[in-house]
């Protein structure tokens, strides 16, 4: 299973169909293979041999698309570019892949010229776009109109097919190596249950260096689907897209289904071709997904978990689990079941399952999941332990296989031996009324090596003391998990750009000069 | 991904749900867990170990399905052997195999007992009926309620799962060996195309010791959805099941369907729960689609085309491409599309591929087909040779991707230089109206090597002479096409069981003493 044969097959199976709709007009799976073939010998003839990274910095655009398969179809490993990096991390991904080839467009070509010198392995550019070409630079076109085709080298199976750099806001990203098994499992894990086949038309609305976006690149050319593009999320171009260009699917994050369904505008397109939207990130706030089922009801909402590690997908919460109101309506606060071809476990830190039910670490099998990190065996070996790709999220599994993901690992708290997921304590909070926003830390404590401590700001005009809040406590939570102080603020908690509590920074003076194990 | 991974997934989203739905009620994927754990615990304490054999003998039942994935739990390879074999078949399959644990019901219980001596290998044999138990087998139900679980041994990718055996017409019968991988690959190939989730309910009409059955014992378990079962198709049986058990798709060879739209008590059935039969093995005579589709109006009508070495389906015809008048009634003759995961190539004899449209052998690639063979190392050599999986069948793609299969490769003859398939020939001479039946061989010529060779009985009270079937022939085929002559017969062309004529009896007295490449 390959690349190249998604490619080939939606060719043998909808030849003459759409495989992009351009404003200039469709491009037809038989003509798409020819571009890609094209591209490839475009990029051998610039040297580039199988195994070699090449990487891309760009908005979305068909030719995006082109990159992902004529780099697989040489066997050269690709390598998307986070287009929110910083000048230091873009070097920092260029420099760590070693790629020798990078294509570029207009919006973010002068980023590059200054940070050349610094990048000794960086041979070639690229420019995607039309119009002047900056020195130094390739353009596309004339470039790809000048090469002949190859034939796909035929890497496969656990050859290397990627790099998708983790954004990693501790420490510096690391680049997950996918390779070409990875990526076509999770696109078998997701065509069933996302239900796409050769008539579904899926608009690139989120960005394409993302993996979560990946999920199309790969499953819908492998359908023999359609492909549409924005440059970046709008949510105008979304709705023109839909009504213009008949996108049928489509993934946003929550974020962006609140733009859209709270745009103006909305009621005067017809979106009723929009069978379906998948998003991520972050579980849907329940006011923005009644909104939407009301505003968009012949549309289906699926919720996706996972991570690059995962090629992405581990779970999906399906349509049907989307219940504002009923017995079912906890649902919502799931992160689904497992997908097709994945295997969840809940596991303790010895990487024994809990009992069904309790609080552990997210972990997951599947031939979706990565053979490591790029050049980072110790990384590598921690994350892959016992055979099971470690998340990083606390989380538990209920009797009918929904997943709740709970805390992240590192915000766990090792209290003379117990582990305490800081949420389950912040939820047994936040249920006092006076509550106005809290997290829980863990503190250094002689004894037990950690402390559960808990900061909390009060609503405006409410009153209560830290007694009343450890009595309110005491019924809810195990007698390991009470915090053991709790500090009253009156200003708002540090929060990260995401709007999360930043609870590092929380942390951090508790801990000066000495360290804990994860922070 | 592995057998065992379906099995745990099936139960991490449907605990609840019914495995297996039996006379005495349903049994869940909980339930049914244990029970393959159990099994092979139980197999265990007979001293079966990984990569051991294990064969089964037995008409359908749900124990056939604990066996499957009882053996895979315990990373033991499956052998299901043909209920329609002569002993010293049956004797052939153990033997070559070498099979150490054999189950086996009431049905063939006393067939195993005169083997026993020329099966040293064969140390123990379960029975898998209730009631009085033959001398030295053990009982299945007790066997399994002593023995206590095991966990999964782990068995996956490239490891071997099955053996299935060929049936074989010419030579002795081969082991067809497939890896986990092979298994989950066709699964996930299918699910999609056939729209398997949880609410599918399988009926196991056909034998399950076919790999075509074989399709829906993995991939119904993978995605958790409810298998049931008859002994051995009967239509009647399979009309209640579906009124009474709520089954809804089902696998049929177009003999059964044609049995089963022709039953007279047809109407007294409510079959409207019925969504989709899969058939396959032979291309469905019209008038049967015809009836079918007429009797059956919410039923899709869905055929596999395959082999055992490629898990085994290698494409697909849809239901929308079941018309049976207008411009695309034509191909109701094709096999389809390749599957999701499969790549179809026809290639020449130097394994290069033919121009679309053309005639060559149709070859495929993809993660489900077969390794190899067993112990058979020139033989898969052979199969397998530049890549491709050689199906051993002539066929052509037409722009769209339909498959059409025209011809063994062994019936082609090779007059000249030139390949020529005989059922093209056969066609255009099935186009004069006084033709009955029409077999096209090779026979030896010195300068040629081969000439096309016709043999013809005409209808009764129908004349033409071989002259003027030669001149029918001329302007519909190449000249190298052309029958260099024609042998006009009175009584039938001999058949096999299954009703093909056997062109091996027909080539036979024109190569007495001589040698073909392929007989």
């Amino acid at each position: 299973m390959s690349l190249g044969h998604a490619v080939r097959r939606a060719v043998q199976i909808n030849r003459h169909g759409a495989a992009l709709r351009l404003e200039g007009g469709d491009v037809s799976w038989g003509q798409f293979e020819e571009r890609v073939a094209r591209l490839a010998g475009a990029m051998q003839g610039l040297g580039i041999r199988a195994g070699d990274r090449v990487a891309i910095l760009a908005l979305n655009s068909h030719r995006y698309l082109e990159f992902f398969f004529g780099a697989a179809w040489l066997g050269a490993v690709f390598v998307p570019i986070n287009i929110r990096l910083a000048d230091e991390e873009i070097e920092h991904w260029l420099g760590d892949s070693g790629s020798s080839l990078l294509f570029v467009d207009a919006a973010f070509a002068d980023r590059i010229p200054p940070l050349r010198p610094r990048l000794p392995a960086l041979a070639h550019i690229v420019y995607l776009d039309d119009g002047a070409v900056p020195h130094g630079f390739t353009a596309y076109e004339p470039w790809l109109a000048a090469a002949s085709g190859t034939a796909d080298v035929g890497r496969t199976g656990d050859d290397l097919a990627a790099l998708f750099y983790t954004g990693g806001t501790t420490g510096r990203s690391k680049g997950v190596m996918l390779t070409q098994r990875n990526l076509a499992a999770n696109a078998y894990n997701v065509i069933p249950e996302l239900g796409f086949d050769r008539a579904t038309h899926w608009l690139h609305a989120g960005p394409m260096f993302h993996i979560a976006d990946g999920v199309a690149t790969f499953a819908i050319t492998m359908v023999g689907g359609t492909h549409s593009f924005v440059p970046r999320f709008d949510p105008v171009a979304v709705m023109k897209a839909v009504q213009e260009q008949g996108v049928t699917h489509t993934l946003m994050v929550p974020t962006m289904i609140n733009l859209l369904v709270n745009h103006p505008d909305l009621g005067s397109y017809r979106l009723g071709g929009l069978r379906s939207v998948l998003y991520g990130a972050s579980p849907m706030p329940a006011a923005v997904i009644t909104k939407a089922l009301e505003l968009l009801p012949a549309c289906r909402f699926t919720q996706a978990y996972g991570q690059t590690e995962a090629s992405p997908v581990l779970t999906l919460l399906h349509h049907e689990d989307h219940q504002v109101a009923g017995p079912l309506a906890h649902r919502l606060a799931a992160a689904g079941q497992s997908v097709l071809g994945v295997e969840i476990a809940i596991l303790d830190p010895e990487d024994q399952p809990v009992a069904l039910g309790e609080v552990g670490e997210i972990c997951a099998r599947g031939e979706n999941v990565m053979p490591g990190y790029w050049n980072q065996p110790e990384q590598t070996a921690a994350a892959l332990r016992s055979g099971w790709l470690h998340t990083g999220d606390g989380g538990r599994m209920d009797a009918d296989g929904y997943v709740y993901v709970v805390d992240r690992v590192k915000d766990m708290i090792v209290t003379g031996g117990e582990n305490v997921y800081s949420a389950e304590v912040e939820n047994a909070l936040y249920r006092h009324p006076a509550v106005a926003e809290c997290a829980v830390v863990g503190i250094p404590h002689d004894t037990w090596g950690e402390a559960v401590h808990a900061i909390v700001r009060l609503k405006p005009g409410q009153r209560a003391s830290s007694e009343d809040l450890l009595a309110h406590c005491k019924p809810l939570l195990a007698n390991f998990k009470q915090p053991r102080s709790i500090d009253l603020r009156e200003d708002p908690l540090p929060v990260s750009g995401a709007g999360k509590i930043l609870k590092t920074e929380l942390r951090k003076p508790f801990w000066a000069g000495r360290s804990r194990a994860v922070n």
